[in-house]
């Protein structure tokens, strides 16, 4: 080769092409949470299994107990590359706030330049798509594919993926490459693409808490009768102490203090914490008080309650006392955390102060350790050339307070680590209402993987 | 006269009709709290206005900014009784724990003898039901109502009545009576009548405190974004010490120890603490660890949480750090315990523990203090010995855990104490799944109130 240029161009004249297949694959509404989309999650794996099969790919939708997985393998050369990529999407409560359809994909003009607002344009729809329109344009200019690929995509990400290991475990020499590629984290800021070489784990927990066997009338019972929802607001209330560390025994077993290069490094990017805070109206950080807000969100474990939800909560009044409380709650983990050791300490921290009339039980999320790159391997140094080449600022290796568990699994089962580069910004929204991708995050992400494949092929 | 005899005949042989008439009143699904019932709200007044209009009364309907009230008058006699009941009843969630449609209304016969199955069975279309059946028997028999009478009700109990008090206060000298009448309380047990004479006032709040300004994905922002979930739990864990006692600065003001012939009284009832909880699937009594299980629902103050939500609450896993999160929590009142002052406390005690990036708002339930009713007047002596005619047991004085804000208005407003005699038993489910109201409650409710209107015409 190399013909690079001719492909870029291609990629910049067919832009509208592009975009006009984002739409098409936003509008199908892939929610993998709740059982209701399950249907629309089957169209979206059948819409990328064409899509695929349109570019050359030998491609098919492979069904499992859960939604679809979509493989398609293409391409020859030394080296064996499987892209991850998940077609479903969050659910879009509370939809109120949304300005437009979440599943209209619109282009608005906004102070950060032009932005595709839709449900799953970031997350992961329009991050996964440009990989694949890479892939097209090289097919388009050169009649092949750029490199040997697998593309892999699931469609239960956001779901807890509980079909993803028994599939990978089953279709592990299918599966089986050189290198993994990743494209679901973001960019360190708009014109600063990033490699991010450290994710957070995860642990995720459903507690019920059963007091009385039925409602009852607060003014009848109310006193003597204990009340799930008080046992359950002040069992999650221990779980921080007043400097916001967990309480959890044993928690910060395999939590490292951060290398000191890292650090320097970290603290080389000149994070604008205040900024980063009052985007979303918040002031002051809330985290472990001797980390900067970077290292609690890229090298210190958290917990979130996500969810809570017991007794009356519509409109007005009713002084019930209730049978049942409710709340979910997600630890995020670094280092050598292990999750299930975690699962077993919260079962015991929690069945451990539970008034004698009190029963709780659990439903665990699939938990998922953090992850660590080897960033000396020379494919993360091409990637981060390729990357540099493209944007304005140079590549920087970043952490990710998010969890990809298919990373770890990737290396758990399949022994590879992954290049993990993504378009996403600060503000994208993802998880909430009015998502959006940055129309130059697609252009130039496009741009990217083809740098980067043609740089590691 | 008199003919009481002739009366009590004529509700024993008319009870099959008084049965239907109540089935008719239950099947209209007069929810006031839910405003998609507004309309059967209406026709619950309508209802009641035909059955008093049938029965003699000059009755009828009155609209409010709110659900109608229902007004009639009619009878002669030295002395005017004011009768209240309500209309409306609570919401029927969790719907799927009923095991029959709730607003078809069902005998059935059960260990505890015939049940009649509804929301609304009890609390309180059944009740007041008792006391209208009545009168129409003297009708019926007399050709004219036992004593000078106005009966009055109102649709919005179950809803914190927002216009009782304008309501009350606009229509003082038609409502003005020598004493009031009230059928919303319960019996001692199946066997024994009792008169309620002392009832706990009510605060209720609803809190929602807001953090983020608006849901964030916790991956990205877990750590150093304030959790507005975690900030309510922690709040509401410091409602109660270990002891059980509420924490509020000045709450047990006005709380005075019980005088100890009082005390004796409810000793001697030998209160069965164990089968009280049993009931329930509960075996420790939660409140005050110095009072008696009795105490503590009569003459103790409680707090309970009847309501919380926040976040993530539906199917499978959302890793949402959300922006706001509610509670609904609601105070029992005793003695002289001022609802404003305590509602003033508690907006001081929720807002001096916020974190500095979060905020609270509150919507207050309008509060009612205590009540404590004059045993010495001679109606409480008639009427005691009315109900002790018509029981295998002596009536006896009790508390009454649950707040009937209206005995406060009426005291304040229209300066009368209220006579309250109920038939409800505590199994009766009110306010949860399966309500009923055994069908002897019903027949001997209607036959005590026509000895004691005989009593005291």
């Amino acid at each position: 080769m190399s013909n690079l240029n001719a492909v870029l161009n291609q990629i910049d004249e067919n832009l509208d092409a592009s975009v006009d297949r984002l739409f098409d694959f936003l509008r199908i509404q892939s929610i993998s949470t709740d059982p209701a989309y399950q249907s629309q999650c089957q169209q979206a794996a059948d819409w990328l299994t064409a899509e695929l099969t349109n570019i050359g790919f030998d491609a098919q939708r492979e069904d499992t107990p859960g939604h679809p997985m979509v493989i398609g393998k293409g391409g020859q050369g030394d080296k064996h590359y499987l892209f991850y990529g998940h077609y479903d999407v969050q659910p879009v409560d509370p939809i109120e706030l949304w300005t437009s359809d979440p599943f209209d994909p619109q282009k608005e003009n906004t102070e950060g330049g032009v932005v595709i607002r839709a449900r799953g344009a970031a997350d992961d729809k329009g991050q996964l798509m440009t990989f694949v329109e890479a892939c097209r344009a090289f097919k388009q200019v050169n009649g092949e594919l750029p490199a040997k690929l697998t593309l892999f995509f699931e469609g239960e990400e956001e779901s807890g993926s509980p079909s993803l290991v028994p599939y990978m475990e089953s279709n592990r020499d299918r599966l089986k490459a050189d290198l993994a590629m990743v494209c679901d984290t973001g960019m360190w800021d708009a014109t600063t693409p990033s490699i991010s070489t450290m994710l957070r784990g995860m642990v995720g927990a459903e507690i019920t808490i059963t007091g009385p066997d039925r409602d009852l009338h607060s003014g009848m019972y109310g006193g003597p009768a204990m009340n799930p929802i008080r046992v359950l607001t002040r069992i999650l209330s221990e779980l921080h102490d007043d400097e916001n560390r967990i309480t959890l025994p044993g928690f910060y077993e395999g939590v490292d203090p951060l290398p000191a290069d890292i650090k320097k490094q970290w603290d080389s990017l000149n994070h604008d914490d205040a900024a980063f805070l009052q985007e979303v109206g918040l002031s002051v950080p809330a985290g472990e008080k001797e980390a900067s807000v970077l290292e609690q969100i890229w090298a210190r474990p958290s917990l979130d309650i996500n969810g809570i939800n017991g007794g009356y909560t519509g409109e007005g009044f009713k002084t019930v006392l209730p049978s049942q409380a409710m709340a979910k709650i997600s630890f995020r983990l670094v280092g050598r955390q292990d999750p299930i050791a975690i699962e077993e300490e919260l079962k015991r921290f929690i069945e451990s102060r539970l008034p004698e009339d009190c029963s709780a039980s659990f439903v665990f999320k699939n938990g998922s350790a953090a992850t660590v790159m080897p960033v000396d391997a020379p494919e993360f140094g091409k990637a981060q050339q390729a990357l540099t080449d493209e944007w304005p600022n140079p590549a920087v290796y970043a952490g990710c307070g998010g969890s990809i568990p298919v990373v770890g699994h990737i290396k758990d089962i399949l022994d590879m680590d992954s290049l993990l580069i993504g378009f996403g910004l600060d503000d994208d929204a993802i998880h909430s209402p009015n998502e959006k991708y940055n129309l130059s995050s697609f252009h130039k992400g496009i741009r990217s993987w083809a740098r980067v494949l043609d740089a590691l092929s």
